[in-house]
């Protein structure tokens, strides 16, 4: 999106992008329609099939975008008429008043005409810019060649073209056993910046073959969520736009309700996606995450791990490897939770940094400046009060993070 | 602090640091203590008259510094046997342990045997690195050539022997005459990086020669806090060793209490030091205002302007004059405060952006670019909910933030 756009962040899964196999009852296209720059892949659209349920969340920004207010009132409509999901990169649709909600309207409405989708199951995303009015007819004008080349491998074009500033295109995948049948999971997601999410991350959709009941699904899909795309920032910056949305078609006919491996595995993808949208983090070199225990309760356990992560000090010190403890223990600080300075234990990977309120008598900074090398950076935080956990997953902040924001829009 | 030490922020006062008058019952000394650096200016002391009330505000951080404590313990203490301040840089003293406390009470004994001052009279701050201790034996063995140099004019050496990341010393003055006698206030601080107090920030000493109690002093400084030093931010991380201490010696026999124009005069002086905080913020090259209104309370007001000059994309726009006003959206729907896109108004300067949940028919880009090539940045919210308004002060992000703070220990 920017004319210093980024080689491929050095956290990117050393594997590249993983075999996403098909999903029994869904298809994918994805073009270029030119929201914003020509001949660059920007659009992508999946049709689901008779039966699936969708469940999701979504930002809970104040000013979150008209796909969001979109998505977020037609959750739990009827899967007996399928689903159809279509993804914009290069325009929010966000706060563009009216125009952003004829836009949506256009849009579902093109999609339902292509499909045979109605549009009341048809969900949209729009990510980039914010403010400007999205170009919907390009996208509408599109929507007769995507529906025409759907197609049941397409998953990993669809990755790609919901990239925005992102540098590697994110899948995950697992599969399960369920009394006999054979269950697969398949996500992608993009996310790079302004990733601080509310309630869910970006964009990232899940689609799997299991058989589930919508009310079964959502109570997974926000149990997970509060432990995956709700633990993890860049920068601290919530999106107007965020948007997850996992699909399960039935075509396996394995039944997945209640069933804890397919829970597992969904939370497994999530969290894989998550972990890829901090790795593909802006100006990223380092993988970090911060664990926190004996906290008065979660809460409390995620304000102080949040507070770690988003704070500018720690985040440059990560960046100069320099082992700053003494920012984290500012972090505990400000965090707001309940932190007694004297029962504090503070650890980089398994060196014990500090204890009993001071540095611990075994701490050397060599240590501690040797773990700081490494492209995975642990921190553990033990606040010796309670029983509350959280783990936050981060990158460092750097100079490239700037370039990159500085002149976003140029 | 650091081997890149900056020269002098572009933001920097042009008329450079004020000239401090006396104050009368105040004196002051400072001199190198050898505290982290030899040969540079690194402890201050101050002697206030018998008859002096001291009042303050300090970090509500939970892992505040030692000094800190005391001092808390310390405030509304008996005017008649008059006060001292003895503040060293380069150590904050902070996440030490006993041997932290200990630190304490060994200077105080000393200042108390080198001044003539209780040691209950004795309030102290350390600012610099987090962890370490403090060597106060350094500071003890130069107590006696500080307590022998004391002198009236002796502030603006003062304001410099307590800086750190700070590129230029911070002063500011005002008088005010009160049923025919002339006050006067004369206050310094230091501050540039670690700077989103959440209820004092960083170090700022104010004295002035009117004579007001306890009580009254006190609750004019609260109250001030509230608007000036609580409403700046540089990079939203609080500091462990936030104080503020507001010293009235009665020297000019001019009763203060209830006095508005004392009460005015004192919040001009807390709040230009407040904004050259600001101006001296790490790698800073443009200070912003951010004014919030039309919020359903004066806290969803501070909430919101927080976010804004929290918000790395904002501040990461605004340094690459990017009058980037959708990052400005994301930041209100993100704050928490309650907020409805389609009342929003944001403005830069006089410029009107966005209204009616959408960028303002009258505004051209081209006039909010020229806006964001200033060196003093106006963004104004208005939330069209309720009567709550808010100013925050903050700087844009820099590379040079990042250089500053990913080896500041090095």
């Amino acid at each position: 999106m920017s004319k210093t756009m980024p080689s491929v962040s050095p956290l990117a899964p050393k594997a590249g992008f993983p075999v996403l196999p098909p999903i029994a009852g869904v298809e994918f296209a994805s073009g270029a329609a030119g929201v914003r720059y020509a001949g660059r892949y920007d659009v992508m659209l999946a049709r689901l099939q008779p039966g699936t349920t969708v469940a999701g969340a979504f930002t809970r920004s104040a000013t979150r975008a008209a796909p969001v207010l979109d998505c977020e009132e037609k959750l739990g409509g009827p899967a007996s008429e399928g689903a159809a999901i279509l993804v914009n990169s290069g325009n929010a649709n966000a706060f563009t008043g009216r125009h952003g909600t004829e836009a949506v309207q256009a849009i579902t409405s093109a999609v339902a005409a292509a499909t045979g989708i109605p549009a009341n199951r048809v969900f949209t995303s729009s990510t980039g810019v914010i403010g400007e009015p999205l170009p919907h007819d390009r996208i509408v004008a599109k929507l007769p060649d995507l529906a025409e080349s759907l197609r049941a491998d397409g998953i990993a074009d669809a990755a790609k073209a919901i990239m925005t500033t992102d540098t590697f295109p994110k899948g995950s995948v697992a599969s399960v056993q369920i009394r006999g049948k054979t269950v697969t999971i398949a996500g992608i997601a993009k996310g790079s910046g302004m990733v601080a999410p509310d309630l869910a991350t970006m964009l990232v959709y899940v689609f799997t073959d299991a058989k589930i009941g919508f009310d079964d699904l959502q109570a997974l899909v926000s149990r997970h969520t509060a432990r995956t795309f709700n633990c993890i920032t860049v920068d601290s910056d919530t999106s107007t736009s965020d948007t997850l949305l996992v699909c399960a078609t039935g075509a396996s006919g394995a039944d997945a309700a209640g069933d804890e491996g397919f829970s597992d595995a969904l939370f497994t993808v999530m969290q894989d996606l998550a972990h890829q949208v901090v790795r593909d983090g802006e100006g990223a070199t380092k993988f970090v995450a911060v664990h926190v225990s004996g906290a008065a309760d979660e809460a409390d356990a995620h304000k102080v791990g949040m507070a770690i992560a988003n704070s500018p000090l720690v985040k440059t010190a990560i960046a100069g490897e320099d082992p700053n403890w003494g920012r984290i223990v500012m972090a505990v600080g400000k965090s707001g939770a309940q932190a007694d300075r004297d029962k504090l234990s503070i650890r980089f990977g398994d060196i014990l940094v500090a204890e009993n309120g001071w540095v611990s008598a075994s701490y050397s900074e060599a240590a501690g400046a040797a773990h700081m090398k490494g492209e995975e950076i642990d921190i553990s935080v033990d606040l010796g009060i309670g029983t509350g956990t959280a783990t936050i997953w981060t990158c460092d902040l750097t100079k490239r993070y700037i370039e990159i924001n500085a002149d976003y829009r140029s």
